[in-house]
């Protein structure tokens, strides 16, 4: 059976060694709080605008404000800053805090497609360091949909045994 | 409804500053690689030799070999240490690839009984370390804990979706 490295790499075609190249050098230090928070707030005024309805509905849940604070959290304290994410919400966990929304290829497909734009708008991120986050980026959305499949495959083997089991139980 | 993250104080009683104060000092560079070989040695020689069964089971799809890699890796990389966990297997994902297994209270209290014994026996960590350690360990477990609760409830919400489709869907 394929890891979930392995699917991650074969589906986002990124090299692990590239996907993880942001670790080569800090760049929050390189960058500074406030391009993590230009970025997230640009790629979620794209999501929360998206003309499609299947994609935008995945984050109706939560609102805008809250979606970019998670977003540059996570990628402020993975990309060398401080824990801003865990110290509030714990471990990043990302297939377990994923579980609740449909992680599909086109779903990943989409969400890489606003993150690109968004790279390519923000002015305050040099042009290797948006390389280096967009492998990692790439990479991390086919690994989600990788743990997503995961999810489906362990609900319908959950699901025969709650069916074997006796109906008073 | 509580968060994962309140939850794991809840349960083990440990602050998020404090579970998260790992962070504060560079414990990789502190303490060395080779100490956390010896600790998660001594640590899963403890698990593959629990005299508890149905601990021991849970361990029981691994070598003992790789179960100590993964988690010397893990903590490395968690601890301030080049990212070797990511560069083989990829994203941490803690609840993600817990999902097989059963982390109960009980199951979190023998891991910790385990760990707390192998920071006791090695004598390469500090005492101040060993604290730092053993708080993001205990707040850790217990946000397992939560992490499995949250499947089963995932699991039972499809098994009622799956049992109201038609057969032949």
């Amino acid at each position: 059976m394929q890891s979930l490295q392995q699917k991650a790499s074969e589906w986002s075609g990124v090299d692990p060694n590239d996907a993880f190249a942001i670790d080569e050098t800090n760049l929050f230090e390189k960058l500074g709080l406030q391009a993590f928070i230009n970025l997230s707030t640009n790629f979620y005024n794209r999501v929360y605008d998206d003309e499609e309805e299947w994609f935008r509905s995945i984050f109706s849940n939560s609102s805008k404000e809250d979606a970019i604070r998670n977003q540059y959290e996570f990628f402020v304290q993975r990309m060398g800053g401080p824990p801003l994410y865990s110290e509030r919400k714990g471990h990043p966990a990302l297939i377990g805090r994923h579980r609740p929304f449909p992680v599909t290829h086109k779903a990943a497909d989409r969400w890489l497609q606003h993150m690109q734009q968004a790279l390519d708008s923000v002015t305050d991120i040099d042009e290797d360091s948006k390389t280096k986050m967009m492998n990692f980026f790439r990479h991390t959305a086919f690994f989600l949909v990788a743990g997503d499949e995961l999810k489906n495959q362990n609900q319908s083997v959950a699901c025969k045994h709650a069916a074997n089991k006796p109906a008073a139980e």
